[in-house]
């Protein structure tokens, strides 16, 4: 199965990358850019036997691997065959 | 408006990162977990009259800023008003 996952930093978490690149783009004369957050994207090829499956294991593996829970959040966007 | 926008290694660029993580999870035990490709994802802010003038502000900062065209692709996912 293939499976598409977001991390993120928390809403109150600061994102210096983010600011940086607003700064960048308001010297290049992207003005209309007014904010950016970084995240992070995994694609993940997984052997389980149904969605359900495969939604625990990403649950538990995301939480694990994937993202700090203290300063971060997952979300599994898509679980396809 | 709200935007976001994928940025991930072309298909053909290694990814040594990806590769560890999938060697962590063997040794943590999640052996189900068998490709890994770790991309990065923005959620961007920003002004633009409609749509179409969102996406392309979006192509153009994208290619530019966010993403490496040399060796990644970028996608814009979703422009929500």
């Amino acid at each position: 199965m293939k499976a598409l996952v977001y991390v993120t930093l928390k809403p109150d978490v600061l994102d210096p990358q983010g600011k940086a690149i607003v700064r960048a783009s308001a010297q290049l004369g992207y003005d209309a850019v007014k904010a950016v957050r970084q995240g992070k994207l995994f694609e993940l090829e997984l052997d389980a036997a149904d969605e359900a499956a495969a939604r625990r294991l990403l649950d538990e593996f995301s939480d694990k691997l994937l993202a700090n829970p203290v300063i971060e959040d997952y979300r599994v966007v898509t679980i396809e065959p």
